[in-house]
C-alpha cells in the first residue's frame, strides 16, 4: 500500500514507522509546518502535485483536515484527527460522494470494542449503579480523559439521559443517587491508559476494563482501517459499517 | 405473590427469607425427603393436593423437577435445577405448552448479563487471544467452574469452535498456539466467585469480569424471575425472552 | 473462653454468634441501652456486680468505652470502639497496669497487614506517585472510608508529611504536581469494602490490595485478639506486640 | 558518567540509550561476539587494553560473566546477567574485595520492592492461602516467569518450607490443602509483565502486584545502580544495603 500522511506529529511518525514494519511505503507527508528530519517527501498544501496513493491517513488537525475535505483529492481517506466533530462529520458526509472516508473519534479498535459492549449491555442494567475510572500517566493535563467522555456519552445516549456526573465525593455525606455516575480519575507514573466501567448491583458487580500498553494502538488502528478502506465503494466508514 | 418451594436445600432456603423479606408468602414446600425445621406446610409428592400458589420456584434436583415437570400441575414454574439440561429442556418444552415455564442453568443475572457481552464481541476478537480466569473458595472440588464452562461454551459457539483448552503451561516451554484458551482456576480463602474473560491483542487488553459477593444471586435471579413469569403467557422463557 | 460483651449493636451481635460457633460462651451484656431480643444477661453498668469472664470485648462507643476504662474492672479488654482516639489511648495507658487492654483503630487483621506493607514500602518508593482508591456500597455516607483515612496518615506519618491530598482533577488542566496523592471513591452496589494503594513509577505500578466479603472480619478481629490477650501480661497490645 | 558495556543485547541496548539520554556517556561494548551496528568501541576481552571507565554494566550471559569476575579489572561494577547465580555470587565475593559490585537477579526495583513487601508479609500470614498469577505476552516460552519462581521461593524461604505447588487443578475433584500454592500463567498478546500474589483468608483478600510497562524497567534499573555505586566503597552490593 502506497501512504500519503497528513500531519507528521508523534502519532504519524508511528503510522509511518509500523507501515513500513508491515511492507507499506509511504509516499509522502503533507503538512504545511516545518517538519525537520522529516525522511519522506514534503508538500505543503493538497493544491500541489501529490504523488500517487493508495490510502491517506490523517493524524493532523481539524484546520488542516477540513482543508483535505474539501480539496479535490478522491483517494481514500482514514481521518483520525481528534476535534471539531460535528464540522469534520459534515464535510466527511459530502467527501464520501467521490471516495471512501474512514472516520472515527478513537482509532483504537479496542475502545471501538468497549463502545460496543457498552451499547450492549447499558440498557439492560438499569437496577446497576455504575461508575467510570480511568488511570493516565502523570504528564496528562486533561482530566476526565477524552475517552471517558465518549463512553460517559454512550451510557447517557443508551439509558441514562438523566445521569448526573459525580467528581467528589469528599465534600457531602449524603448517600450515593441512583442517578449518579462517579466518575474517578487516577495520575501516576507512565500509565499509558485504562478505562473501566463497573456496574454494581445486588451482590455482584460486573466491570469492563480496556488497558492500552501502547499508544501505538491508535497508528495501527489507522493503519488497519486504511488496508480495509482501499477495497471499498465510496462512502462514510466507521468500525461499525467496515 | 404466593410461592411453592421445589426442593429445601441451601438455596430454597435463601429464595425463603428473601421472598418473605420482599413480602412474598412461601404457602408450601414440596420434598420428598425429610426436611427438618421446615418452618411451610410440607408435601410429598406432587400429586398430593397443593395449596394454590402464583409461581413455583424449583431449585431441587433433576429427578424431582423431571416429576414436576411431568405432573398434571400448570402454575408457572422457575426451574433452576442443574444437571440433566436436555432432558429437561425436552419436558420444559412440553409443559410449556400449558403454563409459562423459565429455565436458566445459571440464575445470577449478572452471569447472564456476562454471557450476552460475550456473544455480541467474541465474533469481533479474532485477533485477540482469549484466557478464562475464575476464583473461588477453597472448599471448592470442582475445577474448572460450572460457570467457566458455560462461559467456555459461549465462546466456543460464537466464534472459536476449533479453540483448545490450556490447564497447565508449566509442563512445555512453546509460544502460546493461537488457537489455546488458558483456563486458570484459583483457589483460596471465602472467595465467593470470579469470572473474567480477557482479550489479549496487540498492545491492548480487555477484560470482562464478574464479581459474586453472595449465592443469594441465585435466589434473587430465581425470585425476579418468578416475579415477571406470573404475568406471562404460556411459553418457554429465559433470560433472553423474559 | 467466658466473654462479656460491651454494647450489643451489629459488630458485638456477629461477636457473639461468631463466639459461640467457636465454643465460647456469652456471660452477658453491658449495655446502658434498653436491648431487645437480646439472649443474655444484661448489665446497666460497669459498677453492677458483672458475672466473671475471661475477656470482654467492646464494640460500643466513646462514652461508654470511657467508662468502663475508668471503672474498678481488671478483666483483659478488647477495645474495638471507633472515635476520640487520643482521650481512649490515655485511659487505655492507665487500665493497662493493672489488667491487659488491645485496641485497634480497625479490628480487621488484613487491614492492619497492608498498614504493615505500607509502612515497609513508603519510605522506599519516593520516585513513586501514590494514589489511593477505595470502593464501597451505594449506602455509605462518608467518603472517603475511615480506613483510607487511616491509610493515608500511615504514608503522610512516613515518609510524605508534605501530601497534598487531591479529590478532583475535573476541574483544573494542570500536570499531577509530585507531592500530591490522588483520592478515589467509588460507590456502588452492596460493595463491602476495597482498599488500594497504586504506587506508579518509571513503567511499572505496584498495588497493594485489600478486599473485604463481609463485615464479619471486624468481629472475628476481636475475637482472635481475645483468645490471645486472655494468656498475656498487663499492658498496652495492639496488633504489633500482640 | 563513563560507562563500559559488557554484552551488547536487547537490554545493554536500552542501557545505552537510556544512558545518553540521562547524560551519560558509554565509552565502549566488551563483547567477544560480532555486534554489528554497534556505534561504539568494541572490545573482545577483559585482557585487551580498556578506555577509562566509571562503572561496568553487565547485562551478558554467565560465561562471559565470570571472565569479567576472575579478570584484573576493578571498576564498580553492575552484574545483571542472569542463570548460574551460585557461581555468580561466590566470584563476585572475591571480586568485592577490590571494587563495589552490584548483582541481582531482578534489576527492576519495583520486583525488588516486592520482595520486600514479601518478606514482610509473608510470616504474617500463616493462616491464609497464597496464590500466585503472572501474565506475559503470547511469545513468551517458559512458564512460569523466572521472576514468579523468585517470588516462590521467597514465600518458600520465609514461612512455607513444605508447600506445594499447583500448576492445574482440572485433573482432580479434591477441596484445596492448605500447603498448596497455586501457580496461574496467563499468556496473550503483548502483555509485558504482571505478577500478583494473594493472600485469600476468611472474609478477606490482600493482594501484591507488579504490572511493567516496558523491559526498560530493568536497564534503568541498572543505570540506577550504577549511579550509586560509583560512590560506594569496595564490598558486595545488592538492592538491600546500597
Amino acid at each position: 500500500m502506497k501512504l500519503l500522511l497528513v500531519g507528521y506529529g508523534v502519532m504519524n511518525k508511528r503510522v509511518a514507522k509500523l507501515a513500513e514494519e508491515s511492507g507499506h511505503e509511504i509516499v509522502g507527508v503533507l503538512s504545511p509546518d516545518e517538519e525537520n528530519n522529516c525522511p519522506y517527501p514534503l508538500f505543503e498544501s493538497a493544491s500541489e502535485k501529490l504523488p500517487e496513493a493508495d490510502c491517506l491517513i490523517d493524524f493532523s488537525h481539524p484546520s488542516l483536515s477540513k482543508k483535505i475535505l474539501t480539496s479535490d483529492l478522491t483517494v481514500p481517506m482514514v481521518i483520525a484527527t481528534t476535534g471539531e466533530k460535528e464540522a469534520l462529520v459534515e464535510l466527511i458526509d459530502k467527501k464520501a460522494s467521490s471516495t471512501p472516508v474512514f472516520f472515527s473519534a478513537n482509532m483504537s479498535y479496542g475502545v471501538h470494542i468497549m463502545i460496543q459492549l457498552l451499547e450492549t449491555v447499558v440498557p439492560l442494567m438499569e437496577d446497576y449503579d455504575i461508575e467510570l475510572i480511568e488511570k493516565h500517566h502523570n504528564q496528562k493535563i486533561d482530566a476526565p480523559s477524552g475517552t471517558l467522555i465518549k463512553l460517559l456519552d454512550v451510557i447517557k445516549n443508551r439509558a441514562r439521559s438523566d445521569a448526573n456526573e459525580v467528581y467528589d465525593r469528599s465534600e457531602t455525606t449524603e448517600k450515593r443517587n441512583q442517578k449518579d455516575i462517579g466518575i474517578s480519575t487516577i495520575r501516576g507514573g507512565t500509565i499509558v491508559g485504562e478505562h473501566e466501567v463497573l456496574f454494581a448491583g445486588q451482590d455482584e458487580v460486573i466491570s469492563i476494563k480496556h488497558t492500552a500498553q501502547s499508544k501505538d494502538i491508535f497508528a495501527r488502528g489507522a493503519l488497519k482501517a486504511a488496508e480495509k478502506l482501499v477495497d471499498r465503494k465510496n462512502g462514510f466508514y466507521t468500525y461499525n459499517n467496515l
